[in-house]
């Protein structure tokens, strides 16, 4: 079971300027082959099958609580699209060519299927599909996989990065950057109690650190790169049993919170009246708050 | 941002006999056009792109919540599909041509990609797809989609149900054609709230009720039926605006509880070594444990 | 089976000049999820797998009837899109790169695969999929999807509408609005009639009126808002125990009209040559027609 | 525009037996690569995009026309598929386990989805996709295209005809087979206008004469193998410009024949309350109809 | 079995600007239906299921044969894309917004997913799919499908020809139109001897010679259009029983040519910092490079 | 460029009984997301794009010397599907319901389509797609990529070895675990060359040891184990840079082989009537050999 939380795990800025191209791009990072629906999907679906899991209670933990966080992941990105995808078509009540400025421009479906919303598809616009799912029954296969995953989305969120300087996209890929690398270390962890083998080595794929990206490096100085927060009221308490000792960059120590991050309140998206989102003009929606509020 | 709780909604009974067929088919339910990744994403991304947020509280909230007990819908489904599959094949290690007696039976997936585990696919094995999510930003568009979603999703469960007398596939059924008519009877008093229209006199389609099922009748007689559950320590209050008044059967009173039902326990899988879930034999599993113990 | 009659249900103007971005956008009304080839397909099916057609007759002619209205529909979407792609290159023989002034624009496989000529895509270029159909067998169920999928292709018709100028796009648009409005009015009449629920109550999803869109109000004028053809020679002659009443928004009587309407002359497609459609200089076509009409 | 009449282009016999595997494999021939769903759409849209059509009009004609009775071949296969399916399931109503019979036989979707109805799927029930349709707009390599593709057809034809001895299936594939042909000639006739090469020398590809099947010898004696209909009230006149001179096999003389064949009546299928197809029972299903009749 | 040689089949000029545009576009002749990824697997499969091979020699050397040659083909497409995406992006070590000049060009994913690289795609970005794979294992029906394939690959070169004027472009085109001819050719040829019905006649489809285009006529001159090489050291000798005779154009003999052409030296693609390929800098690279040679 | 040599790499059994359903599993090896389409198509696109390849010799021969052995493994795996398919349905000449047998076994494409031949699709019959490949332009995320796949492929080719007792199933698993073991291994050494972390400790996944497989064991003791073969006549020489040391198993020596393995004969397939390949009869067959050696 799940339960869910009114905020983004992370403050985000406003959007500085509208650009539909953009969220074409960042798109990669929710529905992509390497993006978060995968991430969340993989380690759901692992946690799901895990057989063993008495005996291997440390390894299914982590997955489990790791699914979990990946949730407020997509949440996050999507915030992200639907923050640059605001204002970018002329507001104001149709029927008056209101889209014709933005006719050729990213997504059509940004404008003619989501009203101005995320969709889980990548920067093409083609649907994110269970394909993307790993889940191989085998506890080694699938923390390498998990690790290579995570080595992928990285190359990905730094492309992504390197695409844009809209602070809201920036700040999101930096946060995800940090987030992300705990992951990675974090199944580099599994496969080194498992194996032996030093994984948590390979952390910089690619070869650059985070702390050259300044919207990373500041989570940094929060100790939010060596934290793996618990997911939890109650459970997955045996995190601890892989996630510890040094982490390979700084040498600080890893850290298990207890719950989530503090989290920052969901933006209020503005209404787009052009594609019907919602879809009432404000003395309607005025009317019908009022209404439900009198409990009719 | 979400949290997890290591806990099913509800109690699953053990598979009876293990069933590759019946497994390929509940996937349906999981990965299908109607299945419960289906509702999850949809309720999930509308969440995320919902627009006039403020004045609509109470329907973003009813979606968000519901988004909410999805997750423990796909994770439900999932429990029941690795019911059917723990046994299917001869339980040994390989090599012993432990897999030629499911050769030809059910999803060959099952056995050669996922190791006898649950996956994002229907049940032809064609992955779930993000072309199934629905989010026009317009609430009542949104919402009518929604209810006739909930409408599919019961036929689905309805024929699976009709499909196996396999004691797990039906108690899967009948809790979730309660938990289903519960979403569908809840977009169905936001469409009342927003049109007038009565949408909840048409909540039998198909026209059989769940009193009828044995396996779902059970829950009517402990409320669940008229119960939406609050899923999160303190947000999405406002769902008792829409969530009230009569329940369209048996004209008992509709509720909100806040938080989670008391759950039950995961069932812990057995190894399938045959297809090395998780990899390892009993002593090693052991060996592996007692050295994370000692915090190695 | 069907026959065909070489004429478009309504005449289009002449595109005012040529877009390969709105052609592209366009297609989302061919070949997308809510797309004409959707409603075609969806109700051609139910119309071939509808049990107890016996005493269902007038619910079996109405579906059956307005899928053939549905082959005249995406020949009008297809004379659109043709419209918008006649004269985008730069007329005349290759190779002279006269592709490379829209090498960038639109969808790349107008130029490149079809000869500027329509797809069974939507508006990224995917494939118009089977998986749009839906066909349960259950006639409420049918219905219900029916009248929502009407409601997905309103909202898809009108914010194309939003997205150009052009007087092509836009006649096209205003008209298929007005008899989408039928058909999504009619499956709310067979719902009335099923199930007691007087869905005709929420025609305008999205919330403005075909009042609105001038181009569509036209239609109104000459009734073809309460019109419903019957496209059949002899039979289907049932539609008239579903449709009839009056017009939720002007109270006008809904009437059946035998026969399909008058029509419009095929536009004559100009040739582009660049593209080699059709791979014949005017002299040499010239010749081929001369040779056919001596019986050669 | 198009019309429609009740009618299959010819009379299927009952199924001797009900067969969900052959009901799967028929599919084949109503959504795979070489089905009915392509040769439809790839003549429909070639006809919507052709570019020269006034001086080209026999070719324009030709496959105008033939599109048409294409709509009545997917009939035909859709009928053939319903009339396999139809008494597969123990009939009666749910619950009663009545879908377990056919839990592992044919395609699952013909149970779970459809209710016992044709799919736009191929014989492993993967969707049929615009990706099947051809039109480059040159009229050569059209025609080139539309002649593989009737002899690819030909070959899954009469692979589906030997893998049944169900009447149905057999009078299907020998019907088609006849008719295919008829179209195979008229594409290799109008290359050999176009082209001067002999095309309807390679009519038999694979290589064996429709005078083998006895299903498809009894249309040839009919001289159905030698006529093309003409399926439109008043247009397509000119397609005796292209269709015309003798058969390759037997010499007799190709015949335009004005108007659709005779027919035959719709079969009515039974209903299948365990799919809730319709979704009545016979008293519900009697009072409906008298309802309508009276007018309410 | 395969060898490989570190040579293209031709020399390709340098590009002379990057344009991300134009790669997007020539990826449809690499991964696009009609592109060589296509032919390359057709011709594959054909000679792995080769049945009758014995008495069919000739036919399966063919098909063996030139599928070797396809995988140059794959090679030279993808080495024009790799040349037209050198430089696109502001070359650098990131971060530093390097990628936004990019950030609505071309596809996306050459810049996100492939480090500026080809990608087995068609000018959409729809990934190259099994489907497109024609292998009936009726030798006619493939010779027949053969021939229709790469008149279809040949209107694909035509209009990508068509689309630019960047040298790098047109020489691949130019070349591969060439041999794109002689396979046509040779298919023609295949079908003449087993069917008499004279197909070399139709190789100008669509209807322009490859006379008419520089980049193509130069090979004329050197006989590349009479020459099918023999790519292996000492199999596939009776492809000389189907090529030969005279080309249909000019006149020349056909002729048979023991081994590869003499081909090109591979092009040393430039490192692009900014998306990290190959991901170290010069200094770094020059360290392993010597590290790996002294045997560490 | 690539030359084709006319045998396997190694001698296959004939399969002692025809069998559609391991054919049907066996497909996962050839089309499946880790088959052997994968590696081929990963490896030859990364050579394709390799950038800094004068630098990083060692890695761009070792990608583009394993690509060129992967061509051979397609065939093997399509060898085997074709042994597995011949004799399985009733041999002779159609009409008469031979193909009725095999009407639910297997994969009906088999039968249906390919006419008893291998397809580049996976165990369910989905085809193999372009997103299977991987490219990121990386050198070192490439390599960890590669050795994913490889203990993926690993995985596959354990679990379809486990589903049958067929001789030529086995005989080609068995081979292939052990050539798939020296590309794991091969990427492994190039990690470790590149980043210092000792890859080759993970050779096992799953923890299984190739000795432990009958047909693969028996390729260890004739050294296959600990050889990279070159298949190329004069290029790739530097690939001893990266593949050299001890094996990590048995600590012998690795070993560079100049050239292809010796290889064996192809197999003669049958000739299966039924399905038309090749589509002639014996007497037709020697007709058109004995015509071709006349030069006609």
């Amino acid at each position: 079971m799940f339960l869910r939380i009114d905020k983004l795990q992370v403050e985000l800025p406003v959007a500085e300027h509208p650009d539909p191209s953009a969220a074409r791009l960042v798109q990669e990072l929710l529905g992509g082959r390497f993006g978060e629906m995968t991430t969340l999907m993989c380690y759901t679906y692992q946690s799901f099958n895990f057989r063993g899991r008495r005996e291997l209670k440390p390894f299914y933990d982590l997955v489990a609580n790791i699914a979990a966080e990946e949730l407020g992941h997509i949440e996050l990105v999507a915030a992200t699209i639907n923050g640059l995808l605001s204002g970018t078509a002329a507001r104001g009540p149709s029927p008056d060519a209101r889209l014709s400025g933005v006719a050729g421009a990213g997504n059509p479906h940004h404008f003619l299927v989501s009203g101005q919303g995320a969709l889980p598809v990548n920067s093409l616009g083609a649907p994110w599909t269970g394909d993307n799912v790993f889940t191989s029954g085998d506890v080694v296969l699938d923390m390498l996989h998990n690790f290579f995953l995570e080595c992928g989305a990285r190359m990905g969120k730094l492309r992504v990065y390197e695409s844009s300087t809209n602070p809201i996209s920036r700040a999101m890929c930096g946060y995800l950057l940090v987030r992300g690398g705990v992951h990675q270390l974090a199944y580099a962890r599994a496969l080194e109690k498992l194996t032996g083998v030093e994984m948590s080595r390979m952390l910089n794929v690619p070869k650059i650190s985070n702390e050259s990206i300044p919207e990373a490096r500041a989570f940094h100085e929060k100790a939010v790169h060596r934290t793996l927060y618990r997911f939890s009221p109650d459970d997955y308490r045996d995190v601890d049993k892989v996630w510890n000792g040094r982490h390979p960059e700084d040498g600080s120590e890893l850290r298990v919170v207890d719950g989530p991050p503090e989290g920052a309140a969901m933006p209020n998206l503005p209404e787009e009246p052009q594609v019907y989102a919602p879809g009432y003009d404000p003395r309607e929606l005025h009317e019908i708050a009022a209404r439900l509020m009198r409990g009719a």
